[in-house]
């Protein structure tokens, strides 16, 4: 594949292969209400052709029935001891986890139990134990877990990868990677926010933002990592209990490594970038939704900025789960994918305890 | 000092107090007459103001009076040892010693005898224990000696100390720095190349390209590094005694991290970023010369890109040292200031050998 048809792919869905026509709808419920459901998720399973939401899960039944009735989807709501209980079970073919990540295993049982697909948020859970036994779960009940990585199915990224996968940058040589965001700006509204609570996050930047590059880092080299070396940070008083900022450089085999930078309390800004030995391509802006993203490349003596117009990252991730499931399609990432990110990362705070390298073979 | 006032500074010798007329031209033997000299510094001299080539110092005399005729100086020609003989030595005020890195203390010893003013190419040394008696033998004898950072007088370079130094990004959170080339191309000219020979130079890619990101990081945070961890690559046959590739992480004060990537075997690429708490500038490209620069500047929810007119930083360089000379100012970057890469670059190694951090303090 030569940059040109790369280019003419610009925002296509290379992995659609059934029209949403010929496939039955996937019927979801949302499990958590969060500002990431009402804003990004709701909005795109309301675009999608291949989803929609039917089920609100909360823990106030009237806040779920007022954010239904506030959507444009049939969705009703429901408790979450109502969704354990199995109430409206045959309304939902599918589960969208996006509570607290310490809270996802819970629903990850009752949702295997009654055999529905599952799609989690990243990172899995909590820590790499309780991710182990989300994917027990799912495998015990045979039923599809996805972990939601949106970058995935970012076009983006994905024509990065087939620019790398090309061959057209050489060999690459390294990675780099940077996530940041005022997360303190936000929660002003919000002063609960559990992605401070340790006990519920399992981890601070590194869980939240630096799951980011190392996970599209590993997308985009198709490697998995050898090892991680890290440090953490924490200046505002509000990160008394997670990590407020995240430096680590992660191995890939063949020394390549990734660079990576993560905040809570930077200027929001991502980048990931990807120099070879022939040339670069770089991902500028790389991680945050609603931007236009660029494809800068680099080859010998040339350059080519390639701009892609904005794509709704939540639709084309959930259209590619309800896709993958309604055509018996590889699940893609699978809770095995996840786990490997969630060893990493703990990796990184066992390498600043350890003031070095720590392996992960 | 804010943004408006930073951009009109444009590419200004802010430095620059006293008009080349007012002071006596400084008149350089140039030692090593490699492809650098040629290309990069000579020219710079011809156009030069404050400073003139009347020495050409090289291992063969014909070779040295062969590029003093094709230059457009009034320079001639004398050898290694003519030089070390006092040869000439009316005729020139300061050295300029751009030979291998493991050859710079012999003539920093025959010019600070001589009573010259030595502007010393970076690294200063092969190892620091040759630049601690480099900065020994130049204050026994009471002599200037800067060392050639050419990052320093770079006009982006300084505009975009100025912006952090405003506080226009906040308080800096992270620096990121990488710089790349395909040596290997150039090789096919030059098989003696002394950048491959450990002995000559100390050191690859690390202190060759290394000392850029981290130099310009330590003059952008006006801050000295901390610890360092790093690693470093072999994969082609060429590298059997430096490294080609070096990947590392500098500890600033306040838990400042500068990630870095430097390659002998990469496509040519250069960028400096900053991400502070409000903001984030970005040079880009960084370090090559003859590079049209652009500030990349981001506050808040505003972006600025500040694009610079090329500068002939080889000019600039040579100017400061004569203006700072003649003017009796504060030589920047002196001796001890290349001390200080000296050690860290060393680090680097010793990390690798340590399989972790390695403190500086």
């Amino acid at each position: 594949m030569e940059l040109d048809e790369i280019f003419e792919r610009g925002i296509d869905r290379d992995w659609q292969a059934t029209d949403p026509a010929d496939v039955e709808t996937l019927r979801f419920a949302i499990i958590g209400l969060g500002w990431f459901t009402r804003g990004r998720a709701l909005p795109a399973l309301e675009d999608s052709e291949f989803c929609e939401a039917t089920l609100l899960v909360s823990g106030s039944k009237e806040k779920a029935n007022r954010i239904a009735k506030e959507s444009d989807s049939p969705a009703r709501g429901i408790t979450y001891d109502e969704f354990h209980d199995g109430v409206g079970a045959d309304e939902y073919d599918a589960v969208y986890i996006v509570t607290p990540n310490a809270l996802h295993l819970d629903y990850v049982e009752t949702a295997a139990e009654l055999g529905k697909a599952i799609l989690c948020e990243k990172p899995a859970e909590r820590s790499s134990e309780r991710t182990e036994r989300l994917i027990e779960t799912a495998e015990n009940h045979d039923v599809p877990l996805m972990v939601a990585y949106r970058m995935h199915t970012e076009p983006a990224v994905r024509r990065a990868r087939e620019i790398i996968q090309a061959g057209l940058i050489g060999e690459p040589q390294t990675v780099r990677g940077s996530m940041s965001q005022r997360l303190l700006d936000r929660i002003n509204d919000d002063p609960d926010q559990w992605r401070l609570n340790e006990a519920l996050a399992g981890g601070g930047a590194l869980f939240d933002l630096g799951v980011y590059p190392l996970n599209t880092a590993r997308f985009l080299l198709d490697a998995d990592p050898v090892a991680v070396c890290g440090r953490t940070k924490r200046s505002h008083d509000a990160f008394d209990e997670v990590d407020e900022t995240a430096t680590f450089t992660v191995e890939f085999p063949n020394d390549v490594y990734a660079t990576c930078f993560v905040s809570h309390n930077a200027r929001q800004e991502s980048e990931l970038v990807v120099t070879g030995t022939e040339g670069q391509v770089a991902i500028r802006p790389a991680f945050f939704q609603d931007q236009a993203r660029s494809l800068h490349v680099s080859r010998g003596a040339a350059r080519a900025e390639i701009e892609f117009d904005i794509v709704d990252q939540m639709l084309e991730e959930f259209d590619h789960f309800a896709h993958q499931v309604r055509t018996d399609g590889e699940i893609y990432a699978d809770g095995e994918h996840g786990l490997v990110d969630m060893y990493a990362m703990e990796a990184v705070y066992e390498s600043e305890q350890a003031d070095g390298w720590v392996s992960l073979e």
